[in-house]
């Protein structure tokens, strides 16, 4: 077994939050942002000190090469985000850019001999904070790969041309345009090119942590459905409308949202949550005349969420006066991850004699996507009270450590027995 | 008994209907907009045009005084408002102008002998719709005669400095400087030289209707409390975050609003809104921490809105693993109406053989305030389908015509018999 060097990966953690740090504990580090240079001249620092040949694609995803003996001309590719939500916290996407930068390090400075390039990479613009939607460039990279009940979602021509949340006049082309690290689009990773990825990650929730485990081996990423939920009722006068004849959208959706926890409580192991909602005109002296949610729905038997789309497509028509109506947004089904990868994963950890369980991605992450073109799979690390998105955001440096060994260890097994 | 000009009356209400024509049936003419200035103007020509004397005060608020045999020194207005909500209809508040218009046009036209100065007045920014609040210039003439209790809501350099809505560098009061109509202070209607005043108004509310009735007597506005209610839960990650962790900050407000309707739909004569709402972070993948939403009660008896006040302080402080939370924002007592002029507008119903009803008002009105300082009552038009502050917004003429009958006989009573 190898192992990675705990006070450097722990300095890599320390260093980075610097770069957009929001002085409560958090960083905000949007894509392409300042605060994203400031990491990516890190990362090229640091691994250009190691000997590796670093560049980055069109979209500026940027690749750290560390050559291997030659025997092989596949790549073998450890790959996360830098940038983060607003006020987001100091591990997610960044521990597994810190990671793959570890593993190189430590097989430089180990002279650990491999037949495959291995390659630390950063993927654009996943949280899509600034630029929306999330996942952004490895569902660019990917496209051609993905199915097209996923593909359908994800245009191209959108994509590039999102507008920054902050100021309207700039969309993500025009930023990636200014941006350093733009690269050539012939650099950008490709199934013909590479074998494998592994993507590092924190949980994100709690599961690990109550379970007491080192490491999350990572099977899958859950199937989901998003719908939209619409009461449609009449607006009217605070004072003046005798409760009787009122139709108040507010209400309804209430009583819609209770009847929906009634339905979807009795499936184990389903996650679902109304997370936003607007009503018209939302003013305190007029009774709402529309109320929408929203509905996120995840589970990793796909026969499950057609049963949820099956109750949401199925809610009552009228409730309270107002009519009831819900439309599916999007949905995709469970990805599952390469199964030899996941058992490399498992094999580490037994090896390493870590306390490890295997646990389902609730969360998107390019990985998923990545997992359409390369044999791909991923690593949890746990999450302190299941914190994410957040300044509370924290992974033990012990839980870091040893995660980033079994990432480095599935490598070399990946490296030595191949796909 | 006397009788205004029905057709007369008709043709202000069409012509009324052209300043601010949104296009769509309705009106968008808001205070001091260049609309509110076109309804002044016809003001200002009509009654000059039967001799009365038309000026404003310093806030705009315009009377046009027709004069009495000289045999009181006192004056009986009549007042309502000529601004209104954002697509809104053409019966709320200017209504009650033209009403007030018809009947010194039938008192001068028709040569009705009277003692009194009779007075068409038109109050500035009652709806606030650009320059919140509602009924502003009301709630400033009439400050000093409010009690504590309500005064302490209507800050006047706040008021004055109201930012519109749609431009945030203008204020209430840098419109009023541009305004033409902007008079002098001692202009103000005040309750040395005014003996009553009568506000003709829409119901806004579907009761007259439903009852088959001409015309509403008035005896009080309701009182009312606003409270604001807030849930906070934990946000976290839609995808990771187990069903049992859970803290959900909108799924306990609809707990909530269930709760409160089960509590206060047991009060006869209630009526309680909840019209506006806000969550964070209000993302459709981030289970929400925080939720807000309003409640507006309103009932006749005081001891109803006490018996509200202490159902709402008394809420369970957690549901669904959230902590909940209500302030009392304001409140207000039921504001009666003056009996000897609620009766002259009974009597007047009777003696003209009109179906009538007591109703309370439901909705705040300039009357409201004035009745603080002058003997002050309302009539109240039936609206069909209870519909107002919308295109739909309408009151039959013939209802229009008996409701201002009743006005004119009123009016002449107050000034035969005194208050």
């Amino acid at each position: 077994m190898y192992f990675v060097d705990k006070e450097r990966l722990l300095d890599k953690i320390l260093t980075y939050k610097h770069f957009g740090d929001d002085g409560k504990g958090g960083i905000t580090r949007y894509a392409l942002s300042k605060e994203d240079l400031m990491a990516r001249d890190e990362f090229k620092r640091r691994m250009e000190n190691i000997g590796c040949d670093v560049y980055s694609d069109d979209l500026a995803n940027m690749y750290a090469v560390l050559k291997g003996n030659g025997k092989s001309d596949k790549r073998i590719v450890m790959a996360s985000h830098c940038d983060s939500v607003k006020n987001g916290g100091n591990y997610d996407g960044i521990l597994g850019v810190l990671s793959a930068m570890e593993v190189l390090e430590t097989v430089a400075t180990q002279n650990i001999e491999h037949d495959h390039d291995l390659v630390a990479m950063i993927w654009t613009n996943e949280e899509g904070s600034l630029y929306p939607p999330a996942i952004m460039c490895s569902s660019i990279v990917t496209n051609s790969y993905l199915p097209e009940e996923i593909r359908k979602n994800y245009d191209l021509d959108k994509l590039l041309n999102s507008h920054s949340v902050i100021d309207k006049n700039v969309t993500f082309k025009m930023a990636l345009d200014k941006f350093p690290y733009k690269g050539k689009i012939e650099n950008r990773i490709n199934p013909k090119d590479y074998m494998a990825m592994f993507e590092l990650h924190i949980e994100q929730g709690p599961i690990l942590e109550e379970n007491k485990k080192d490491v999350g081996v990572v099977p899958c990423v859950l199937g989901m459905c998003n719908f939209s939920i619409k009461t449609e009722g009449v607006a009217n006068h605070a004072g003046t409308t005798p409760m009787k004849k009122r139709k108040d959208a507010l209400f309804a959706m209430a009583k819609v949202l209770l009847l929906i926890h009634e339905k979807l409580d009795k499936f184990d192991g389903l996650v679902y949550t109304t997370g936003e909602i607007s009503i018209h005109p939302n003013v305190h002296t007029v009774i709402p005349d529309e109320c929408v949610m929203s509905l996120d729905a995840r589970h990793v038997d796909d026969k499950v969420i057609d049963e949820v789309k099956n109750i949401l497509n199925n809610l009552p028509s009228t409730i309270e006066g107002c009519k009831v109506s819900t439309k599916l947004e999007w949905d995709r089904k469970t990805t599952y991850f390469h199964k030899t990868l996941v058992g490399y994963v498992e094999g580490a950890c037994k090896e390493l004699g870590y306390n490890y369980q295997f646990i389902n991605s609730g969360a998107g992450h390019d990985a998923q996507f990545a997992a359409y073109m390369l044999p791909t799979t991923m690593i949890f690390v746990p999450s302190k009270d299941g914190r994410s998105h957040c300044d509370e955001e924290y992974s033990d440096i012990e839980h870091c450590y040893k995660a980033c060994n079994v990432l480095l260890n599935a490598v070399l097994r990946t490296d030595e027995k191949g796909v």
